[in-house]
């Protein structure tokens, strides 16, 4: 056994995540490594929580990354908030609701569902519905963007009704950060997990999080510990904490902190809210293009997200195929479908850095000539004109 | 607010962890990220299985790297094969001990303590006790190299006698892996964990596992499902197992991932063994050097681990002071000590890239000059070559 270095070949990254990282973001991984209690490494923590503070429009003391991917963010949520015995009322509408679910049964919790079709946004009246039906109900728990299907859910209504009802709210933001408007402390959503490979074009690694004041007072009087030393947020905070009471807990992936500080500074550099214009705009244009080529939208158009795009995949065209020579031709990377939708859609993502009219452009080309070249009926010669007359 | 790029100062790292990581690692970093379910990068993760088994001197399948710090692959071991009810025999001599306590207790486990001084190896004959006294234990867990007092325990025969009582057996290698004589098959150690940012020298957040097939078959014998979605290995070996079955779990940290294959192509071209020569060969003259100024070890001379060397911090001198001193003039990090050891011993490491004679006879003037500039009583003068005498 010889295994040599290993130099992947670039790609232009129109998935669901991650996307593209900047050049800016992969120098600053490159940084020499230093101690994780090192003055100047504590220095770059608080300004991450600040920088986080920032993207999620939010004051909470308690917002930081945790050392682990988008999966251990959620899980960092539900078990530090759920208990034995406790009712979490969880809107599914795409795999990730129901990722939610396994979440609250592992934490002993009993999960109430409420379902939605995919690629439709989660329906408040079902959700109002069951929180008369289940007053004893302690969370509820929803994805703003759903990455599996692109469909949006208005987090400011289900938050303010789940309260109403006197109900934490537990909000999945991996998709949505940075890509769509998001407002943790006005629209008042108690605990909040996303991940660094969409929006913010960083790589993949880890899942910032924010916990409000009444979260954080839940957590504080748990009955019982919280079964994950790992992600237990009462340790957690020892060392994400102010600066003179830092306490070791474990051993942050410092690298990786560099490459989402460093993309972090470039969404503050840019603004939060013209992050949101950019998706949106940059939306308007793919959605002008794949329209032209002749694909559609499963998502209803008010709930549709700019940065993650379900198309149908054309009548009789070989969806692995498809993608196969994308990424084998083009170097183009776009996603199947996920679950339910698996072999129905593609997914496109135009997220954070990779969010810009050049991959636009190379995208609806590539597509005009992979389906034109399997014989795909559809509007060939067309989509990028399209796009380029919306981006004028 | 405005928080520019964070450039850390360069450093020469010589504490318990994270190491210095060498340019090439660094480099691979920056590589390109693309998908995690691309197929150069589901190559690259078979590849990174191989690796990985060659480092642990292992054939185990189910041997990977959790996408996150070693405290989540102590976490994953714990997890997976501890059920509520089981009873777990946990010798500690130092910090990571207790956190394996804390692990057992939050699975619902029952553990069972078998106490050593800090600074010396796991007692066999009081293991021996505890598995007499304690018929109905499942596991034995330990720790290889104890990172806060700088004690290596037999992990061989404290497999083997663990077997004898028909126990299962965890081990902690954050510390040991590639830096101290390992052998998980030779051995028969069932469920094992390490990190990156040891002797591996790549940056923190990544944790090598590996199980054998008694371990994954208690885990597929388990009543109860593990208690954590994201660190449930049923699920995660769908992700890392053989490619064609290949199935979303979480998303991988490409980047880092990228770091870990590049450190472990480095350690295959050393070759495994001499890397393991090449410590003790270092910690000799690091020893000499050492003794020289009139410092002591802590751990007796049969039990020392050669990557990371506590040493007794001379009389009078504040800890505190020389370690701020060596970091601010000299850019070199050491180690505080930890838990009972702390403000009582220095921890300074030789682990991976940064075990070289350049770093110990850099570390060897630094102490030098700071501790003789605070008026410490030290053999002034004569410790770098008393190093040097060891490495010709």
């Amino acid at each position: 056994m010889t295994i040599s270095s290993f130099k992947p070949t670039p790609r232009t990254l129109m998935g669901p995540g991650p996307s593209d990282v900047s050049p800016r973001v992969l120098e600053a991984l490159a940084r020499p490594t230093i101690g994780h209690l090192d003055s100047e490494f504590v220095s770059m923590m608080d300004e991450m929580k600040q920088l986080l503070q920032y993207a999620f429009k939010t004051k909470n003391e308690l917002t930081f990354p945790v050392s682990a991917p988008g999966s251990a963010g959620m899980e960092t949520c539900f078990a530090n908030l759920v208990e034995p015995g406790d009712k979490v009322i969880v809107c599914q509408n795409g795999v990730f609701g129901g990722r939610m679910k396994e979440n609250v049964t592992r934490c002993g919790g009993i999960a109430v569902m409420v379902e939605d079709e995919w690629g439709k946004a989660v329906d408040i009246a079902k959700l109002e519905q069951a929180l008369k039906d289940n007053p004893d109900a302690k969370i509820v728990a929803f994805v703003h963007a759903e990455t599996s299907t692109g469909a949006q859910s208005d987090a400011k209504a289900l938050t303010a009704l789940a309260h109403q009802y006197d109900c934490l709210v537990i909000v999945d933001a991996v998709t949505s950060l940075a890509g769509t408007e998001l407002r943790v402390d006005d629209w008042g959503i108690d605990a909040i997990y996303s991940g660094t490979q969409k929006c913010l074009s960083a790589p993949p690694g880890l899942s910032p999080v924010s916990f409000n004041e009444r979260a954080a007072e839940v957590i504080k009087n748990r009955k019982t510990p919280v079964q994950s030393w790992f992600l237990d947020l009462s340790l957690v905070m020892g060392y994400w904490g102010s600066g003179a009471k830092r306490a070791y807990h474990h051993t942050a992936p410092v690298n990786n902190l560099y490459g989402l500080h460093e993309s972090l500074v470039v969404l503050q550099e840019e603004g939060i809210e013209n992050s949101w214009a950019r998706h949106a705009k940059m939306h308007l244009a793919l959605r002008a293009g794949i329209e032209a080529l002749g694909l559609e939208f499963i998502v209803d158009e008010a709930d549709r997200l700019p940065q993650l795009n379900a198309v149908t995949i054309p009548d009789g065209v070989d969806d692995a195929a498809v993608r196969a020579k994308l990424l084998n031709d083009y170097n183009l990377e776009i996603g199947a479908g996920l679950g339910a939708l698996a072999g129905k859609v593609w997914r496109i993502g135009l997220m954070g850095f990779g969010c810009n009219a050049k991959n636009i452009e190379y995208c609806l080309n590539a597509l005009d000539e992979v389906l034109t070249g399997m014989g795909a009926k559809i509007n060939s010669g067309v989509a990028v004109d399209a796009a380029k007359a919306k981006l004028t």
